[in-house]
């Protein structure tokens, strides 16, 4: 399972919090296991997952989630159910045992009307009404919000959304494994794509590769931007009918994923032989992601390992850069930490944490390299096993 | 362009609202042209799209989606930016035309600190802080919402994201050539994944013919839920490693993303000849299909269509079915009109509805049956293309 159930009462006790509660689709299945198809498709589905620092643990679904809660094999017992079921469950006479478990899902079930109400019952109930609550507003609109607020009068409300990217800084094993797969089907995809790049390619040709490789390998393609020439240099390059010309450069930016869990990598590439200015940048945005990789180690202030790639660049007369060199990865593609100058905090073993440096010059090109790190005892394990290089191709 | 202008007017007039403020992705992006890939992505970005009844509109953006806002051809100039830019924009000697296009944008940005002060000062500029704001809550935070709300001490808010869904209940014609061009898509490939169905199958090998078809097309998979034998009466079958022997049911629900606009289609399969059951349970919701598709013509209770329905269903002795046959398609997969019992209102031509017959018996079966239709001045026109049919493998 996903959560690291150890730091989630360390820095629950910490921060003197007495029950949390996840609602967005990741923060439920962060600490439950069950990912909620219907909240993911955006169709008003209320989940939520309750993690008390005493106490039972308890999840709240829609009745016709069932299977997807049977399925998610999670490990909390308590699940509560809300809203009606649209499944005749008359039970049949010989049923194969992943229907007889469902069967006894829909048979004791006793849904509410509505998530909300779900929630609120399984909290008195629990007796966790009072104290402290970390509530994660991530997945509620405004009105669900303070539905809920004006139902917990006895308790003190704070943020459980930034309670929940603080404990999920640091990754369980089960996590790192879902990212190296992740990371291992979006590298095999980008060499597939790269197999095809040469001159009058399209970008779209190029993304088409990518997305169809990912597919056959079962993950779920997030992030597929392909800049040919100038378009390198577009922060966002979605894929067009724009085509290659020899000395081009490629900047990509790839990501899927697998599990539920993120892999996020950027390369760039050159189509036949490099110009001398290319190669110097290539040679500084190294020297960056090389100079932030040699101050990684568990204990590392944060803001140090940004600012010895953003000295890096300037050394390297690199313009326009600002702003961070990475961010934390996991079941969200964005998270804690940001690898930024003003950062606070330190680097701890078990971050998985990407660094990236984006150099891109408006009507020259741009040049990026971003690979992912596990932060380990005594220093890092890099998760992307493709080569950091300039691809010529 | 999505934006049905007339209709937005129109609503907007009729409900007293002086300006309307998208903020979800999707309705940022039916408003403006406009897809923010980092609201997307969740990385904590804002966008907005400003429409008021008297004056120009607006959009915010963060400044590093510059080149997403150029990209998209808004029909809206005026333009707003906020957060810091990773990109040097020192101009080159001869940009291309894209490029220059792009660097006149970060020339004559003035970036503000964060979204929410950009949409403000914009607001404030266009003398709009007072009246009636019809604020889209489906994109923002609890505090995100507090804060924009607190600095409108003048206007009365109301909920922006029901008038947004309101306007979007009767699609352009550019909405539904997406919508049309997604549903090529998804019959295409639930075809080619037909193709390799047989005994010994997977569930996860017809998924990933399925993903792999849509991706080769350029769609993006959204739903892609299959079933076999008993699985088949799941709410929500995720496929598995569960193989599929002469005689099961293949129960499944397919969809895809085209240029932002959904598509979703149900359909069920025998391997082999059908078992008398089954056959009933085909003709039971084919007939309730049937029976809904007949009443649909612009000006028919929506209640009177799903009751329609209904009725086709207890007439075959059909148990344990509740709730609604169907829902809107659009730029969100789920959205007005619900096809409830309850449903208040009428169909208007120009709507895209899903007539959705899902009957799951647990332990058994399930059998379903879901089509887009468009309705037009004299009924509707069917816009899934494919047999509607038990499909015999």
């Amino acid at each position: 399972m996903p959560l690291n159930g150890e730091r989630a009462f360390e820095v629950m006790q910490r921060e003197g919090v007495d029950t949390l509660i996840a609602s967005s689709t990741e923060n439920v299945y962060y600490v439950s296991n069950y990912w909620s198809l219907g909240k993911k498709l955006g169709c008003g589905v209320q989940a939520y997952a309750v993690l008390p620092i005493k106490g039972a643990p308890a999840v709240v679904a829609p009745i016709d989630e069932a299977d997807l809660v049977l399925d998610s094999q999670t490990w909390i017992d308590d699940i509560r159910f809300h809203g009606s079921s649209k499944v005749d469950f008359s039970r049949p006479e010989e049923p194969f045992e992943q229907t007889e478990l469902l069967l006894k899902l829909y048979e004791g079930a006793k849904p509410e009307a509505d998530g909300a109400t779900a929630l609120i019952k399984a909290l008195e109930e629990k007796g966790l009404t009072e104290g402290v609550i970390a509530l994660d507003a991530s997945g509620l609109t405004p009105s669900l919000y303070e539905q809920i607020k004006s139902k917990l009068p006895g308790a003190k409300l704070v943020d459980g959304a930034s309670l929940l990217r603080e404990i999920r800084l640091v990754k369980t094993e089960s996590e790192v494994e879902r990212i190296k797969r992740a990371t291992a089907i979006t590298e095999k995809s980008m060499e597939d794509a790269l197999e095809i790049a040469r001159s009058e390619i399209t970008e779209l040709d190029l993304a088409g590769m990518y997305a169809h490789s990912v597919t056959y390998d079962g993950g779920h393609v997030t992030q597929n931007l392909i800049g040919f020439r100038e378009r390198s240099a577009f922060p966002n390059p979605v894929p067009s009918l724009f085509e290659a010309e020899r000395r081009d450069l490629v900047r990509m930016t790839f990501g899927c994923t697998w599990d539920h869990y993120h892999s996020n990598i950027s390369r760039t590439a050159v189509i036949g032989r490099p110009l001398q200015k290319v190669q110097r940048r290539w040679e500084a945005v190294m020297s960056a992601q090389d100079a932030a990789l040699d101050a990684v180690e568990p204990g590392a202030k944060i803001g140090d390992v940004c600012g010895a790639a953003l000295k890096a660049l300037e050394d390297a007369d690199v313009k326009g850069f600002s702003g961070g060199v990475g961010h934390g990865l996991g079941v969200e593609c964005n998270e804690r930490p940001w690898i930024e100058k003003d950062a606070e905090g330190e680097l701890l073993e078990g971050m998985v944490v990407n660094i990236d440096i984006p150099v891109l010059e408006l009507g020259w090109g741009g040049t990026q390299l971003e690979d992912t790190i596990l932060v380990t005892s005594d220093g890092f394990e890099l998760l992307t096993r493709t080569d950091r290089t300039l691809y010529l191709l």
